[in-house]
This record gives structure tokens, sequence and C-alpha cells, in this order.
């Protein structure tokens, strides 16, 4: 490789991504493993359709339509001034990094969590500190909050339903957060349609907290990762804040048209979702009955202990035609929840493997 | 507004962006007049159809049968290993700046240029150096040159054609450029199609420059600024760097799509450039006739000036119902050519107005 003036902090990094393989079962990227349904194509059709003589025009730059769509869906009381959209939760984030943190700032959250996380720091110049979890993955509000006391960064992440170990936080966790962060705190939501009854949502934690920013995906429970739409909800002020940084223009016409066709007929979509935990659970307890360690989960993947080395076992299931993640933690392995088929296949290919 | 804890380098600042008014003649933003010919409304219509059903998967993160497309369309011996795309040059330029500026590093552009070049470089906690062009808006080689030897800049915007004035950079500016700069240097080309005969486009010199980088966008010619995509070419090693900040799966499968169904109709596409530049042409010679000043134009814009103050004149053509760009520059404005009628209703408002 030419010998090219990149920054030293990006030298010896490599490009952040899952290997996209051709194979029969794909459990590896969280995706919702069901197709869109038939009356959606449909509907995102014809509201494509209907853009694309105008496309030689630039698209609404603030995405009115889709944001008070979005308002519409979250429900509690937000509005179009308190959600903002763009192309993937990681663009949501890059931004309130881009306004909240930076050269000079710090960014913490508590590892392993959502890996894109730490990347999206080095992208924007942030300090980054790989906050602790307990051994067992969980975090308690007090070993939470002495790590946000001892850094005072300027944004914290927390990530609940938490990728890659599953499992929601204590309530209790994001308000002690709330009280003792000095800046922004970011909770990445990205798997909150799956999580178990009773999780409530930082949502409800909004009024009263300027400085709380709850970011979420259509990539997962709404099967349209194709489509990439994330978004986040906050007080009206970081929306403001936002439109400092944003790239002017950065929503498609096509993406706004097919992401308010997706909410339209979202009960099609976010029906696959209580399906696709009928089968996470099945997954938890099947791997449990057979001796596995695994996370509790509220979210459409399941973290497991494959009681050995995670690279072999996930070699193993390759070769059975079945595409898990390693996330990098040794001993774990991730496995998303799909078709009722994906998890037998899945299941049956784990029975094989020696342990 | 509630007091947020956003960056001291962004206080102060205004969102980016003309403003978006709903007026008979829009000629604002160098949109392309001309909407979306039938043949192409309904092939990229199909090729969206058929992306439709499998939504729910990620789109490919490197949207390589796109940038086969793009290195197709650009000729010069390109292949898909020296193309990058994303959601418009302005993600490209902001990639660049990730991997090649950042903290403690600068940028240089010679301004009045591109205006999102200074805000990119805010956004990225990039140093801005606002470089100097002659009084009439040109820039020559040693004058180019000097400020590249005084700055030392890590990364040097060119802009051609330039974007507000309009006129295309003599080859030998950028030869001088890429001799004397110690970094990267980025010729921003979003107007490159529109260039008068005779105008080479930088590409020609890309073998032997690994430091070099084309922008471009199909947001002009190509009449597509609604489906959002720009693009970049460059030694291969610059679209390696640029995977280490890149947001993974930043472009959609119906992004990707749609853009390849309009190249593969680009002679439809791109069959209104002539009538363009006629009509670009026509406003100069006209403005010239009425003994304005006019920047030589190789864009489809045309700058002018109004023999006054530029503001009362961009509101006295807005009351019109032409809408205009004031680019800031005092006594200046900015015309986009558009169709025959767009010319007429601006060239008989123009008369109208008081001088």
């Amino acid at each position: 490789m030419i010998d090219l003036p990149i920054r030293d902090d990006l030298r010896g990094l490599s490009p952040y991504g899952a290997p996209q393989l051709d194979v029969p079962v794909r459990l590896n990227t969280n995706e919702n493993s069901y197709s869109v349904p038939d009356e959606v194509v449909e509907a995102i059709g014809k509201a494509l359709q209907a853009e694309l003589r105008d496309l030689n025009r630039y698209p609404d730059r603030d995405a009115v339509a889709l944001r008070t769509a979005l308002a519409d869906y979250l429900g509690h009381g937000l509005t179009v001034a308190h959600v903002w959209a763009a192309n993937g939760s990681n663009e949501v984030q890059q931004q309130l990094l881009q306004v909240f943190a930076g050269p000079g700032r710090t960014a913490l959250g508590f590892t392993p969590a959502y890996s894109m996380h730490p990347l999206l720091a080095v992208g924007t110049g942030t300090r980054w500190v790989d906050g602790r979890r307990d051994e067992d993955f969980g975090l308690d509000a007090a070993h939470a909050v002495a790590q946000v006391r001892e850094h005072a960064p300027d944004v914290v992440f927390l990530c609940s339903p938490n990728n890659p170990t599953g499992t929601a936080l204590d309530p209790a966790v994001i308000a002690a957060v709330l009280d003792a962060a000095p800046g922004m705190v970011v909770v990445d939501e990205a798997y909150a349609e799956f999580a178990r009854p009773g999780t409530p949502s930082a949502l409800e934690v909004l009024p009263g907290h300027p400085r709380l920013v709850v970011t979420r995906t259509m990539s997962k429970a709404f099967g349209f990762a194709g489509g990439r739409l994330g978004y986040l909800a906050a007080h009206p002020a970081v929306v403001d804040a936002v439109q400092l940084v944003r790239l002017p223009y950065h929503l498609s016409a096509l993406t706004q048209a097919a992401a308010r066709a997706a909410l339209s007929h979202r009960a099609a979509l976010l029906g696959t979702v209580e399906a696709i935990k009928a089968e996470r659970d099945r997954i938890v307890s099947a791997l449990r009955a057979a001796g596995l360690g695994v996370a509790d989960s509220d979210a459409n993947f399941v973290l497991f202990h494959v009681g050995g080395d995670q690279k072999a076992a996930w070699r193993a299931l390759l070769d059975r035609g079945v595409l898990v993640r390693d996330v990098g933690l040794p001993g774990w392995l991730r496995v998303t929840a799909g078709t009722p088929d994906e998890t037998d296949a899945f299941l049956n290919a784990m029975k094989e493997l020696d342990r």
C-alpha cells in the first residue's frame, strides 16, 4: 500500500464489519430474518414511484414528514421537534459526537457494548474511555456512577438492550448515570422492540432530562436494514444542535419516502417481533438445557458461552452453513434469533459440535 | 434554548442551507431543472422494486456493483478499486477529512469556493485556512503555490469548475498545487459535465498522483439530487483509507439500486446537459449585454454583479417569483441555468429591477 498521510490514530485499524458471506443461515448481524410482507412491498414501491420524476430536486432537508411519522410511532407525547433521523443510527450517533464530543472531549461506554461506539469516537477525534462491566456483563448503578465520576465524560453511551450481551439495563442505572453525568447521556435502544415485558424505554424519562438522547433504528424490529434509517428522540434543543453538523440533504428522497411507507405499515412489519422473541427464548432455553452459559436477552440475539475456543466454534458452525458472530469475547459467540427453521438449523449444528 | 454542552467552536453557527421556498422558478441550488425522463423513471422504479422484499437485509457494505458502474462512467481506465461512493459528495469529503485531516491538522481552500468545505472542516475538528483568490475570483499557479507553501495544509481543496464563481481551473494550477502540497489534494468537480469544450478533468492526471482525489456528484448533470449520490476517484490506497472511517452500510440498498439504474440510462439523463449549457451561455451573454459583470462559467450557474446591494436584488427577484442564491459576496448573486422558460423568467425579472 502506498504510504498515504492518514491520521496516526487510524494506522493499523481495520474497517468495521462482519464478513458478508453467502451461506444458507445468516445469523450474524441481527437482521430481521423475515422478508418484507407483500402489502408493505407494494406500499413502499408506490411511495418510491411517486418520488422518481422529481429526483432532480433536492429532498426536504429537514425530513419533516418522516420525523413526524417517527414521533407518532414513538408516542410518549413526542413531536417532530423531538426527533431527528439519519442514514442509520450510526450516523445519528456520529452527529451527536460531532456536536457534543470531538477534539479535546471524551466519550465513555461500558464494554462490551455496541462496537461502533468507540469507532465513532475515533472517527470524530473524541477520546474514548472503555468503561467496565461486571464479569457477568452486568452493570449496576454504583459501578456505573463511579466510572462516570472518575472520567467526567462529555458523552456517556448506554446500550439497552445491550449489544452483544442482549440484556436491558435496569432503569435505576440510567437514572443514576443521568444524575452523575456532567454532559450528554446517549441511550442506544436499537433493540428496544424486542425487550421482555415490563422493560421500560428511556423515552419515559425524557421529560426533565434535556441531556438525555435515545437512539433507535428501523434496521432490526422493522426489518428495514437495507433502507438505512436511524433516529433519535431528545429535547428539541438537541435536535437544533445536531443541525450544526448534519450534512445538508443527508437523507435522500427515496429514504424518506420508503421509511414513511414502512412506518405507515408498521403493524405488518412489527408483526414478526413476537415470533422472533419466541425463537430467542427457545434458543436461550435450549442452550441452557445443554449446559451452556447464556446471557439474559431482551434483543433479537443471544450471547452464549461455547465452552471452549469461540473461533473454532464459529468456524465449525459456518462449516454447517450457519453464520453467527464472533464479537471478540473469548469463549462467547452471538447468534441472531430468526425464523423457526433458522433456530432449528442453528441448534442442530450446535448439537454436532464437539464440546 | 436550553444551554446544552455543544462544542465551543460550533456556538453561534447556523445550519448550512439555502432557503427551501416554494416559488415558481427555483434557481438557487444548482439543481438540474429537468424532471427525470419517463424511461429512466421506469428503469429506476423497476430496480427499486427488485430490492424491496429483501430490505430486511443489510445492503452490500462495499457497494461493489455501483462503484463498478461509476468507474465505467468515468472512464480513464478507472476500476471499482479507484472509486468510492457515499450519500452525496459532502459525505465523501467529510470522510476524506476524517482520514487525512481532523484534530491537529489543517485544510485549505481558496475562497469563495464551495461553502461546505470550511463547514466540513469544523465538523471534523480540522483547522480551516481561508486561502485567497484574485479580486476577479481567479487563481493563478504562483499565488496558489505560495499559499500552500505558507500553510503546509494536510488537505487542499480545489474546486473546478469553481462554485460559486463558475470558472474551471487552469490545469497548470492543479499541477502546481499537486507539486507543492505536502498532503492530499481534493479537486471538487461537482460541475465537471458542464465545462466548456477543451476543459480537462483532473481525472487525467490521477495516474502518478496517489495523493490526488477527484470528487464528483450525481446531483447536478445527472439530475439525481434527490437520490443523494456522490463519489470519488483516486488511487486504490485512498479508497482503502476511507474504509477506516466510513460508517458500515452507509449506502442503502435503495440508493445503490437507484443510482445504478440512473447510470445505466445516463444517455437519457445527461441529454439535458447541452441544453443547460446553452441557457447558461445565454444568461452570460444577456447579463453582459446589460452591462453587468459576469464570471466565466463552466458550470450550470452564473455569478453576476447586480450593480448594487445583492440582498435587495435577491429580494426583488424573489418578489417576481424567481429564487436565486445570495452566496454572501457583496454585490454578487448566483443564478442556476435551467430551462429556456426559467431563463426567460429570470432575465425578464432582471430587466424590471432598478439599477
